[in-house]
């Protein structure tokens, strides 16, 4: 049976749902089906295709060891956070997920209360405060709460040459009563990199190209779901356009100024300095 | 406006098009759309998705000047095939269009009536002899066809080490009866490259990844509609399972066994050869 325009979709979808593993099947012909509606829709035309084809060819050779360059075309087209929110539906009262970004590093140190993450890198001093609880609002005890975020130039430890020690992340331990207490800087919008194949889409429309103010968090407890998330910055610039769609509402926290003196750590500070209050609500599962 | 799960496809769909040329506005906003409803439809996994991007990555990574693992993605989806289609809807009189995959090269010699391209390459002589014809059965005199194949191992020029002289590939010129004569060698199935990423995936399916055997014309004359296509040989393996879906009825023709002797290029052959007999015919547009 030889293809027409007509009947190759379903002999494509039928091909690769010849697949061993029954997921892949399904995957692979669902696959083919949308590709080839898309192709359908628009009535893709041959040099449409090949630029499609150029273009996904440098996005993969842009990629290396700092740089992801096709997970920021998935982040940009909303795809990323469109898997974030299938596989994570938790209930109203537990924190909500929101993208992981390619700038998460295994392995951070184990820091105690209070220890700050920021470690003499320039900033206005950011305290983050409050409980991990779950959704009964019982709180957990020693929990991990990994933690990594952008300096001032909005750039991660993970982008930059190697680094001798870990820069602007830690893991943070809660005390019995389920509290934690975070000391670092306060982080900044910043744009995506620009400088390759998403930057070229991206300037071609009129999409802002930044990412509102907000640090990273991962939890990971036995007994419930794993929690990765941000807190955004309350008010910062980018949030009602961040560019990979990664806003929620209950994850924007209001950082409060508070003058010189006492901490939430307990130590007195010299200078003025921010404080953010969370408490972070686990599903569990 | 945040993000949820059921407004993230309008959402990002909305954003791109706000590109500056409409059709690129909905092209990206058909993309987001049909992405996203493949990523609902099989409710993809943060595993599957993170997969993807790996996959992706290694088929960006493995394309280098001899080699486009995206455009064998594409054919080995249908998707290559699916738009050859879309862009090729030719009346029932007209030769087919298939598809050119990644080996044609530019600029290949102009070579005399009857020319040998294989030049000494081994294989069984082949000489392929017929008219270009408009739908009305006119000539076409002064055409060009742009031939290319592999060799007996399946390899053609473009995945070889740099040769000096053209290498079973060449142009020949209809003469003022719209007739061509072109000799060469018998072409042979052959497999599609099974050492990258696409390997990876067609062979975890049942999927045959063979191609019969064929040879490459391209006529682009002024006048007609540009006509890509291949002529397969009656017979051969895989003309029912061709990995890229590039089969037509229209495009099998037999190669006829000829005991030595007289030549159709009016030579004189010492051994047996082969004859096959093809009209192109081309759309006017």
């Amino acid at each position: 049976m030889f293809v027409d325009e007509d009947n190759i979709t379903e002999l494509a979808a039928e091909r690769w749902a010849t697949a061993h593993s029954p997921r892949m099947a399904e995957l692979m012909s669902a696959l083919v089906r949308h590709l080839h509606a898309f192709a359908r829709e628009v009535r893709l035309t041959e040099d449409e295709w090949t630029a499609a084809i150029q273009w996904l060819t440098a996005a993969g050779q842009t990629c290396d060891d700092k740089r992801q360059e096709l997970i920021l075309t998935s982040d940009v087209l909303g795809l990323s956070m469109l898997v974030v929110q299938l596989n994570n539906r938790f209930t109203a009262e537990a924190t909500p997920a929101t993208v992981l970004g390619p700038f998460h590093i295994d392995g951070s140190p184990t820091v105690p209360r209070g220890f700050d993450m920021s470690d003499g890198i320039p900033g206005t001093p950011l305290f983050v405060t409050g409980k991990v609880t779950d959704t009964e609002g019982r709180p957990v005890a020693d929990a991990v709460l990994d933690v990594w975020q952008a300096d001032a130039d909005g750039a991660y430890e993970a982008q930059l040459p190697e680094v001798d020690e870990a820069r602007l992340r830690a893991r943070y331990r809660t005390a019995a009563d389920g509290s934690y207490c975070i000391r670092t800087i306060a982080p900044r919008g910043y744009a995506i990199p620009m400088d390759g194949p998403v930057g070229d889409l991206i300037r071609a429309t009129d999409i802002s190209y930044f990412r509102p103010a907000h640090i990273h968090f991962l939890i990971d407890e036995p007994g419930y779901r794993k929690l990765i998330t941000h807190l955004f910055r309350a008010g910062s610039d980018y949030l009602d356009s961040d560019v990979v769609f990664g806003t929620k509402d209950a994850l924007i926290v209001p950082f409060t100024a508070r003058p010189a003196g006492g901490a939430p750590d307990g130590s007195r500070l010299d200078a003025p300095y921010l404080h953010a209050e969370y408490d972070f609500v686990l599903q569990s599962g």
